[in-house]
């Protein structure tokens, strides 16, 4: 299991008149956690890109928990729980500054070859970089 | 069972660099879906809001079949398959110009007291235009 | 000049917590007067696209009036007063249910080619169909 | 004068199929800048807001000199010319990692009594914060 945490503090502009962030933009936040985790383990979804395999979002789940306010700092922890094959699945856990937990979500992406928009495996660079973790 | 069916064009700010809808973005395309499937029931999620009841979103769930374009006209299709009670769901199915399902979601929300912020019933008033659709 | 007008309404997921429409997503408004715009004189800015031609974006100002509401529909006006050469600009009106006049804005965009990312002249396709507006 | 530096990491949700930063996206970036500004003299705007002192925008201007790419750290600067009165001016430079100045703006924004809804003058607290700078 891999487990990567990364903060965030809450913009304005992802509020609502609800006076919460909207349930829209929490996937900002997810994707900020999976792009972070890679980060961390030495690759970035940008080299990913430049390298030809992008990666689409198959399914997403979000649970609202608590509302999220202005200006909060947010903790957010990404874990992958299953080596990639053909998808990456990454859940997260989103915390505030009072460390109760939040919103939960479940995000999986498929790898796709860019140029032919066809399903590809896990690149080996991250496959390598995830092996330590599960074996 | 209550069905609904509204139009909404994709806008280039709702696209990402993969040339496509960013995955996030079709939380807005929810939204708009109930939105305008309470209004054409005759009462808007503003009035009741003025009224004293907001809606907050407890769960959601999107899976994504096919990317949506630039420019497209989308169908969001609502549904309502059960009346709600302390909750309700909407089921949705987006559906591109050439009739190809792109996306299906589904949102879960409360009925929130706007001042107290504990939950309550839905409505008489929605229960009451949403009735005849169920028995 | 060619003056043009659109309907838009205000969504839940644009406005932030002081309650009104985020000052940023005025963009996405403007965004809509010009496609909308374009869409009227009969040419698409997907089809300028898929032609070659990107706009980018190179100055705006926006002068914020009166706030804009959840749900209201806007009429957003869209002028151009000169022909278009190396870049064209927009000037923007943005009115309210009450006919109040809550935002105005200028956008102003180059013509680019999308391959060489090198500026060029305003398609003659859409100077044609500008011409008749201002001679 | 006052001047203040903070750093942004480009999302991949703010770019658009241009493949760089959609242009309504800059002014979350100055929202970032202004907050963070704010924070570096020793106030929140969350308290400003709690204590009764909203801040609407009233004009921005934007110039975009160099587009701004996904996952790009961004440097944003913001600057005080001059004590606020009943209105406050920030100015903003945004600059790549490369030194290069890609974006330039202008925000004004008011201060505005809460619950009267009329204009105020800047808070004696925030006036108090800022005064060293300038005299």
């Amino acid at each position: 299991m891999f487990i990567h945490e990364t903060k965030v503090r809450v913009r304005y502009g992802e509020t609502d008149q609800m006076g919460v962030v909207y349930y829209g933009n929490y996937a900002l936040y997810y994707e900020i956690g999976r792009v972070e985790a890679l980060r961390s383990l030495g690759m970035t979804y940008r080299e990913m890109e430049e390298s030809g395999v992008q990666m689409p979002v198959l399914e997403m789940r979000c649970r609202y928990l608590f509302p999220a306010l202005y200006d909060e700092q947010l903790t957010i922890r990404t874990i992958i729980r299953e080596m990639p094959t053909a998808r990456i699945t990454f859940d997260f856990e989103i915390v505030n500054e009072r460390a109760q937990l939040i919103n939960r979500g479940v995000v999986s992406l498929a790898f796709m070859n860019n140029s032919t928009k066809r399903p590809t495996r896990c690149p080996s660079q991250l496959a390598g970089l995830l092996m330590p973790f599960f074996y």
